[in-house]
Parts: structure tokens; C-alpha cells; sequence
């Protein structure tokens, strides 16, 4: 049976719009916490005004997961160094005898749980539009801008539209994810007007896409584009200066885009809520893996002290360095990524098609036109103990068949990342960690770990299986 | 040891210029054999010319390979068929008691041999200039037109540009060798005039070289582009439309212009007299190819009755074909070849960087763009049992892990070539042999092939090593 897309949107509503009962809850609890923050505030003598902000000052939360951000907006000439003291102490204060995790985005601030209910207590500066100091800053003026503008029914919008993005894992700003900010959301409904609209408008989306809701660039989409360089611009109506888009990854983008084409062909409840990745048996598991004939290297480490937000960007940074490396020394990478628990384990894998490269590798030289470019690399590769054919002339240039240096892909990385690879462009804290604590798994010998780590194991299962959850049902329509 | 480019020329002169004796000799041998010829033809009672062609007629021959062509210009009204009868009946009559082989290159002629030296008695037409009926018309014209123009020093000059080709192996304008013709040689000499200026201005060839010694085409190098589209044009002196170098291959263009360079830098007798290869011995054979690591596979198969010329010609354009169809199926390729001792044994070799590949293989699909073709993709791939993983978007596109269906090569080339190969482009008279008398092996496999043909032997030395045999004595630079 096939719903129609109000069918499945309305399936959706009920799941995700809170109840009067538990916004009255939430909104109790946020100026039960708002107020204790205050009190904090005052007892330390400092200056501040305490507000709620985020999806539950905008009546956008999804009831399945609330956050409560509380925003101290403290006074322009304290120092930054006060965030992560003064700042921090009061928000430990404020919901002491609570699970309590000091996080670090450009700034510090406090996350902590109130039975299941996280929030972060945040602080930035109290400025005029436009005067920014900290990232933080401008969250009143989002909250301030958008209230006024929202009403009911583009709050249910909203709301579709964030467990859209949830669904599909484009939702959320931070590197790990590098995808759609809730207020990215919400400004993509305000301009568009409907899930069902913006939906529509995104499954088209072309190259370089611009949203400029309050035409502050009007006409002028050239000089948005020297302005920002990234795939989405979408200019932040209290800040022309800034895009509200600029955490979006390119593929994240892309996944969006045909997500939304999708859904749009057959609108199904699986693209907000997919499925649990059910997770292969080990003799699966060996099975899959030995189908595929390609060799995957796993190498793993330990803890890494730093924010998310920090962790994730040199893990990416490290990834990027190492294929690069991998791929320079003509290993033929299929896929690669990155896994953290952002405790204690952190995992790069690469995939290639063969372990081991041949001994020979065909070397091209210069055309035969470059007189001196060929003279040198006779004089290099003329007898030498690294040429095993060769120099000859083949399709206009000198070409030598020489001794590959790295044949085998697990000693090249072995080699590579002994003193943590820095040479090759791993990032710092990472670079530390490996020195400390590498571990280098290939294939099945990653069994043991697979067995005993149920979100690893979900990880793997996911990446042999390497396709968004939401296409399970598209296979449907043949 | 260095010696200069008149010492090594002066060397090469004095092994190359017939003497006096020598010249009278193979002079007086022409002129006998075309009387004889004469004779034959006035038997027969047809009205034909008998000419001495060539480089005997020009004095340009290479005294240690003296080849006499006679030619018999008969009337246009005679059909071409008989010069496969009439013409070929004159020519075994004039050499009777000689060993004789009917030859075939536009058209029939025949080939014989008083004591070691090679005399071709070829058919033609007795046309006027321009009214070229058979391509061995213009050959009289060519001797008529450069007779006058030589004088000793140019056919010195001559003979050791010949010689010079001849050495790094490009002298022959047979489909086997893809080279220069003597004639060609011949306009070289005389458009530069000498052999040191030759090679100074060869060396420096750029692309699309064009000699036009007679200004047929003066200030029009536009128009000579459009009628040839060969690396090398010489426009033909007796004719306009043809360009002398047509035969000439770019990789033996290249050559020549490489080896020129060296030659230049440091002239060496070796040039012009290569030493003979020293085939490996076989366990030197073993070790060289094991040391490779690559994987090398012959394809033999027996006799193809034909003319060298097309014998060459199908050997390789079905090189190329198959080629191609490994490429297809992702092998990558270090080197091929044909080799063909143009009677009971041709064979193909393929070296491979490695004889497997990896089962799974990444297929790029379209760009998330283009709707209709993405939707395509996804109802072919998703959930398919050739899918190993994916459909997933990267890099702006949708890319699916597939099973690969051909993983080994030698399984590949056996199935491929199991009915002769014609579907994949293996040209007919090939394709015919290889059904009858396929044989396939790879790597020490050859051994026994290689012990027991000191010809093939020779090959697969000079393969293994790779290198124009030139080269060696660069080494020698360093």
C-alpha cells in the first residue's frame, strides 16, 4: 500500500509534534533551568541576561528528542578566558547533582542531562547586530528574527523537515556530520514555505545554489558567489555576511538532493524514521567480506583529548592526507572512512582493490619534444638498478618500467604511520595518538573487535553495505 | 675512447660503400637478369619494358644487402590480372633454377635469389606521370627523377642514413616495420643534403613535420595538413598527392628522432651496427620475469597464409583490438607486442601488471544532476545480485560496487579467443588461425618455446629488456 506524501507527513506529525502536555513540560523545565542559571548569575555578580534560545524558545523541537539551550549573554568587556571559568562554574551550579560534560565548540559551554532531556548552557557576549564577537552571538538575533515570522502551521513544517534531514543523516552543523543546522531548516521553510515546497525546490537544486530570503544581495547573485565559495549559500537574514549554510558538505548536499527526488517519487514513513541497521552475524560478516575480494585495512587508535568538533575536523583532515598518500603511491582506494565513539576508539578504514600492488610500475617520462627533460631522465633511469625495462619510447614519450618501491598497502601505512605519519599530513592530536596506541587490522582479523563493540559493529555493517538506508525501499519499485 | 661524427661516419663508409668490384659485380648481375627478363617477355610476345629500379639503378644500395629490382612496365591495356599470371610466368622463367617465392604487395611480384643476393621482379604500367594505375607505377619516375639529382657524396650521404635507419630499426616501409623507405632516405639526403645535417634537423623535428622538397605546395603548409593526416609528410616529388612517408608509424618517427639526438651527442659505430642481442639463458629467463612480477601471457597460434604485408596488418589491428578489450575489462597493460616468424608461428604477448583482479568493482554512475539517468541507475542497481554495495553518492555522482565478471585474464583472453575472436575485432585470417591452433601460456610456460626457437628467443630477450638497443651505450655517459 502506498500513502500519498500528506498521508505520510501527517504519519509523521503525530510522532514528532509535541503534545500540549509535553510542550508544557519542556517550556516548564526551560524556565525552571533559565531561572536557576539567573540565580547563578547573580550570586557570581556578574552582569548578565540569561534567556531560553534554540528550537524550544522557537517551538521547533522534536518531542522525541528536546534540547534545551540556555544562553548567558554576558557583557562585552569580560574576557573570553571567562567563558570556560566563570561562565562554566555558573552552569555547573545551575544543574549541579546532574550528568554534567564540558563541550567545546568555537567556544566553551556545558551540556548536561536533566533525566533524558539534554541541555547545553551556552554563554556569549551581549552585542549590537551586526558587532560580533563570539560565534554564539548572533543565536538571540536567529531566535529574535524568526519568532514573529513562525506561525503553527510552518512550525509543523519545520518540524517535517528536520526529521527529514534526521532521517536521511544530513541533520546537524557539526563537523562529524557536516550537514543542515536546525536553523538552516527553519530558514529553508520560511523561504519555501512547506516541507512539501522546499522538498520540490531541492530535488532540482542545481550547482551553486543561493537562498537569500531577505534579498540582501537582490540581483546581485554574482557577488554572493565572490563572497562564498561553499556548494549552499543560504545568507543569514541577521548577517549578510555570513552563510547560514556554510557547515554543508558537498555530499551531504548531494544526499539531500536524491534523498528528496526519492521520497518526492514514493513517499515512505522509513526516510524520518529508517530502520536499525540490523548487524551481520560474524559468519555474514566473513562472508560478505570475502565476496567483495578487496582487502580492508582497519587501523585503529586510541583516545584523543579534544572537543568533537576538533576530533572530528583532524580525523577528516588525517583521512584526506592518508588516501592522498595511499593513492600517490598507486593503491586503488574503493571507499574510505572514519569512525569515533569520541571516547576511546577511533578507526580509519581503507579499502583497496588489491593488498599488493605489482613489483614493476611503468614510470612516464617526458615527450620526446622536451629535448632536455628526455636527456635527464635517460641520464636517470639508463642501467640504473631501479630499471627493470626500459627507457623506450611509447606514444610520444620515454616511459621506464621500474622497481615499485611499496607493494604491499598494510606495510606502506605500517611505514607511514610508525612515528604517527605527520610526514604524510595527519593531523597533530592524531598523529599523538597513533604513535601511542596504532593498531593495524586487515579483513577478518577485525572479528574480535566487531564482536565485542555493537556501535562499531553497526558502523561496518552499514559501510559493507555502503548504501543510504532509505533506497531498502526504492528496490520496491521494480 | 670518443671518436667524432666524421670519424664513426668514415668507419660506417668503409663497410657500406660497395667497392669498385663490388659495384661492377652486382651492376653486371642487373643488367644480365634483365636482359634475361627482356628475353622472356619478347617469348611471351607482350610488349613491355625491362628496367633496373632501385637502389642499384640510383648506386645507393647498402653493399652488404644489394637488392635488384627489375621492373616490367607492360601496357595499360593489359588487365591487372596478369600480372598474377602472364607477368609472374616471365619473371619465374628469367630466374629459373634460382630459389623463387611469389610475393605479394599491391600486387603480385616475385622474389628470387642468385646465390645471396635478392632480386624482386616486379609488373607495372607504363603510364604517364600523374596517370598512376598500380602503386608500382611511379617507381621508374622516382629513379628518373633522382638519378640526375645525386652525385657520389649524396649517395655516400645516402648509404649512411640507410645504414643509420637500418641500425636503430626503422629502414622499411613494410606494415612490419611501420619505417622509412629507401626512397624516402633518398628525398632526406637530398633535401638537407648530408647525413650530419639530416640528423641535426631531424633531431629537432617538431609535430606534423612537412618536407616539400620540390615546393608543390609552397607557403601552403594549410592545405598539405588537410590532404595528410600522417605525423610525417614528404611530399613526393613526381607526385603531389602522395606523401612519401605515409607509411611511416609515430612511434618509428619518434625513434628515429630520439636515437638522432643521441646519436649526435655521441657518435658510436653502434648505431649504424647494433650488436647482436645475447639471449638470456633460461634460468636468467626465470629470473628476469619473476623479478617483474607482472604477468605476462603469450597467445601463439600457427601459419596464416598470407602476404607479409597482410599478414602484418591483421597481426596488428588485432593487437589493437584486444588490447582495447582488456583495457575494457580494467587490466591494466605494461606492454604488448606480435611477434610472427611469418611462417608456422605468430603469436601475441600481453603483460599484465597482475594476472587477477579484485572481484568487486567501483562503477561510476551518472551525476546527481541529471534526474532521469539517476533514476535508471537506481532501478538497475538497487538491490541487485550483481550489487556487492552502494548505490551510494560520491563525489557528486551515484557509484555502485559491482562483481566483476572477468577477474582473470588468461580465463578472459581464452574465452574471448575461444571462437577466434572475431567479436571482439581480431581481424579474419587471424581469427581463422587462432581457432585452429590456439595455444595460451603464461610466464615460465614459455620456457620450452623459448629453448627450442632461437628467433623468439632473440624477441622475448629484447622485450624482457625493453630498451632500443642504442641505449646501452648511453649508459656509459654517466
Amino acid at each position: 500500500m502506498t500513502k500519498s506524501l500528506e498521508e505520510v507527513c501527517s504519519d509523521v506529525l503525530e510522532k514528532t509534534v509535541p503534545t500540549n502536555n509535553e510542550r508544557k513540560h519542556i517550556l516548564e523545565l526551560a524556565e525552571k533551568l533559565r531561572r536557576r542559571v539567573k540565580t547563578a548569575v547573580e550570586e557570581a555578580r556578574i552582569e548578565a541576561e540569561v534567556r531560553v534560545e534554540g528550537s524550544v524558545a522557537k517551538d521547533t523541537w522534536l518531542k522525541e528528542e528536546p534540547d534545551i539551550d540556555i544562553f548567558l549573554q554576558v557583557p562585552i568587556t569580560m574576557p573570553r578566558t571567562a567563558f570556560g571559568t566563570i561562565c562554566l562554574e555558573i552552569a555547573k551550579k545551575a544543574t549541579e547533582g546532574h550528568k554534567q560534560v564540558e563541550r567545546f565548540a568555537e567556544h566553551p559551554y556545558l551540556e548536561s542531562f536533566i533525566d533524558t532531556t539534554r541541555v547545553n548552557i551556552v554563554p556569549c557576549y551581549r552585542v549590537k547586530k551586526g558587532e560580533w564577537i563570539s560565534a554564539a552571538d548572533r543565536t538571540p538575533f536567529h531566535t529574535d528574527y524568526l519568532k514573529p515570522l513562525l506561525n503553527k502551521s510552518l512550525r509543523r513544517e519545520i518540524r517535517l523537515l528536520k526529521r527529514f534531514m534526521k532521517g536521511i543523516g544530513v541533520y546537524g552543523a557539526e563537523i562529524r556530520v557536516g550537514g543542515f543546522s536546525g536553523y538552516l531548516c527553519e530558514l529553508i521553510i520560511l523561504h519555501y514555505g512547506s516541507f512539501a515546497k522546499s522538498l520540490r525546490s531541492i530535488a532540482d537544486w542545481r550547482e551553486s545554489r543561493i537562498i537569500d530570503h531577505e534579498d540582501h544581495f537582490e540581483g546581485r547573485d554574482q557577488e554572493v558567489r565572490r563572497i562564498f565559495d561553499e556548494p549552499l549559500v543560504v545568507v543569514d537574514p541577521v548577517d549578510r555576511g555570513r552563510n547560514a549554510a556554510a557547515a554543508v558538505r558537498k555530499e551531504k548536499l548531494d544526499e539531500l538532493i536524491v534523498a528528496s527526488r526519492a521520497f518526492l517519487a514514493k513517499p515512505r514513513l522509513e526516510f524520518f524514521y529508517p530502520q536499525e541497521t540490523v548487524t551481520y552475524a560474524l559468519d555474514k560478516l566473513f562472508h560478505v567480506m570475502t565476496a567483495r575480494g578487496s582487502t580492508i585495512v582497519f587501523i585503529r587508535f586510541g583516545r584523543v583529548r579534544a572537543p568533537p568538533d576538533v576530533l572530528w575536523g583532524q580525523l577528516y583532515k588525517s583521512l584526506r592526507s592518508l588516501r592522498k598518500m595511499l593513492q600517490q603511491h598507486d593503491f586503488k582506494i574503493i571507499r574510505d572512512q572514519v569512525w569515533s565513539d569520541e571516547r576511546d576508539l577511533n578507526m580509519f578504514v581503507f579499502e583497496v582493490e588489491q593488498r599488493s600492488l605489482p613489483f614493476t610500475k611503468k614510470h612516464l617520462g617526458p615527450p620526446v619534444e622536451k629535448m632536455e627533460e628526455c636527456e635527464n631522465f635517460l641520464r636517470k633511469h639508463v642501467g640504473m638498478a631501479s630499471t627493470i625495462a626500459g627507457p623506450y619510447v611509447e606514444g610520444g614519450r620515454w616511459v621506464v618500467e621500474t622497481k615499485r618501491r611499496h607493494t604491499d598497502v598494510v606495510k606502506l601505512l605500517a611505514e607511514k604511520l610508525k612515528r604517527g605519519g605527520r610526514g604524510v599530513g595527519v593531523a597533530d592530536l592524531i598523529s599523538k595518538a597513533l604513535t601511542d596506541t596504532i593498531g593495524i587490522l586487515v579483513n577478518g582479523e577485525i572479528a574480535k573487535l566487531y564482536s565485542s563493540n555493537a556501535e562499531f559493529a553497526k558502523f561496518l555493517t552499514e559501510y559493507l553495505k555502503g548504501k543510504p538506508r532509505w533506497l531498502n525501499g526504492i528496490a520496491v519499485q521494480k
